[in-house]
């Protein structure tokens, strides 16, 4: 790359099989530095989390970047969490069985690695975020200069003007800690948001996967394999013959941010309710008469468009070539 | 007509500019007949919607129609209420200083009248509601058999996949009773919403607001005049150079149902938190893993499409003559 400083990237992930798939491209990506991953529940719970990170980072023979383990509870404390192992399986990784990682995570904690990244590369770090945005806002709330020192937050979730994952309202990470997300929404910090709306653009079709498959290379061989399990809860949930690329998608925008349009305005999340988790943004047409909850609250970006046969396109590139 | 039957249409309305204009379209169409109008705060508080329709009935010589006055409060017995009198003028009907009425309301509630025209001519009644769904509601809870015996209940209320107007999550007649509403759409009624996202694509432009002032007609005169704050209020609030036709667009679905199309799906309402009001329809694209709280409700139907150009003429048509 010459003189051309890299992105450094942390992955806040929660493997997940479309997030193995994120992790791949990144660390394929010339353009970006992976510099960590930290875990969090969603796919899997954190613990599962952590080693299905190690492990892919050592079947990637990177066990150079560090994993910190994230929250095991939401911010406001609750236990009982919804995982989605029906899409990804109950290791998370599509039933492979696959061996034990040898290294174990670093003696930091999640958010206490997000702070420190961002002190000691002020401006410089973007923090792609796949999962319920626990570890985040457990960040700000750690360090108050922490929304102004992380270059970008970059967050797979919301459903804006669609129907959502979980509910008609809601979308998966989002749902997984509304409260959470609404601290990172107003944040003030540079947050972009990679809705549902936007990833079910992006297909990976069941073609698509046989040519990973018939690939000789080592990560379109691993993840053909994991795929079957999330091509099945498609096949199933959507009655569509292909996958979703949320992770991918997401990862795909903090490394080359041209593939997507957004708007800007304020986003707030609904925390209470049988729209727990709904997120609405404000665009910003009308003059209310009133104060409302979304006045005066900093502005964020909001991904409207991708063009999905490009992002497919460097997806494949990235995992099939050696 | 001939042998063809009319449609009997009861109005539940707190006039409100769009409101008389609503009223005055109703009573100039051949295709319905208006058995009724029922009162409800929203525009204005209730006590002045009842003076207000006791006004706009005499205005048009059709004093033989019964109005019945409806509810004070919300259905939670709320009395804090949100008046939109910047919208429409602290009388409702553009600050005119109108006579006061010289009839007055039945002694029948307005619940206990939508009871009682249901069981009157089962299946024959069509309710359109252009204010909070109180009343609605409260017929619902008088008379279990209410929702099966009311013709069809047109609801101006929602915004479907858009922002609110009351804030980005509400649209105003769904935030003025948020419960009513849930009610009303889970009710098994023959439910058909039409939302802002429909109603806002219904502009009378300022050059339609001259045509009717230019115009003979009484009634043309009349509306030209009210609709002056009306217009104003839109400038300023939306920079536009016309206004929405909410209430006359609802009102038209109901006489003509041909104008718009719909979609069915289970709608359900936000009752509290931030997002108090925002309805959310489920399109049923996703067969979600878990029950929602939109699974096993009654399918209601969600206008998407109106045609506007029609609309805005067949206002013009029947306001115009005479």
């Amino acid at each position: 790359m010459g003189g051309v400083e890299k992105k450094k990237i942390i992955i806040d992930t929660d493997p997940g099989i479309d997030d193995a798939m994120a992790i791949f491209v990144a660390l394929r990506s010339p353009e970006v530095e992976v510099i960590g991953l930290t875990t969090i529940y969603g796919n899997v719970y954190t613990t599962l989390a952590t080693r299905n990170a190690l492990h892919l980072l050592e079947f990637a023979e990177r066990s150079d970047i560090p994993v910190a383990e994230g929250s095991h509870v939401t911010i406001m404390k609750t236990t009982k969490l919804r995982i989605a192992d029906f899409v990804h399986g109950a290791d998370g990784l599509g039933n492979q069985n696959f061996p034990s990682p040898k290294g174990r995570q670093i003696d930091q904690s999640a958010p206490a690695f997000l702070v420190e990244q961002a002190n000691l590369y002020p401006g410089k770090v973007t923090v792609v975020a796949l999962g319920p945005l626990t570890n985040i806002a457990l960040a700000i709330q750690l360090d108050p200069e922490f929304s102004k020192k992380i270059g970008q937050i970059v967050i797979l979730g919301g459903a804006f003007s669609v129907n959502g994952s979980v509910n008609p309202a809601a979308e998966t990470n989002i749902f997984g800690d509304p409260d959470a997300a609404d601290i990172v929404f107003t944040s003030g910090a540079d947050v972009l948001a990679v809705g549902i709306n936007v990833t079910r653009q992006v297909v990976l079709t069941d073609a698509d996967h046989d040519k990973l498959a018939q690939s000789g290379g080592k990560y379109a061989q691993y993840l053909s394999k994991i795929l079957e399990f999330y091509y099945a809860y498609h096949h199933d949930a959507y009655a569509m013959q292909g996958v979703y690329l949320h992770d991918p998608t997401a990862l795909l925008a903090a490394v080359n941010p041209s593939l997507l349009t957004y708007i800007e305005g304020v986003v707030r999340v609904q925390t209470t309710g049988i729209m727990r988790g709904l997120t609405i943004f404000d665009n910003s047409h009308k003059r209310f008469e009133e104060q409302t909850e979304w006045s005066h609250k900093p502005i964020v970006k909001v991904a409207v468009t991708v063009d999905a046969p490009a992002t497919v396109k460097l997806v494949m590139e990235r995992l099939m070539n050696l």
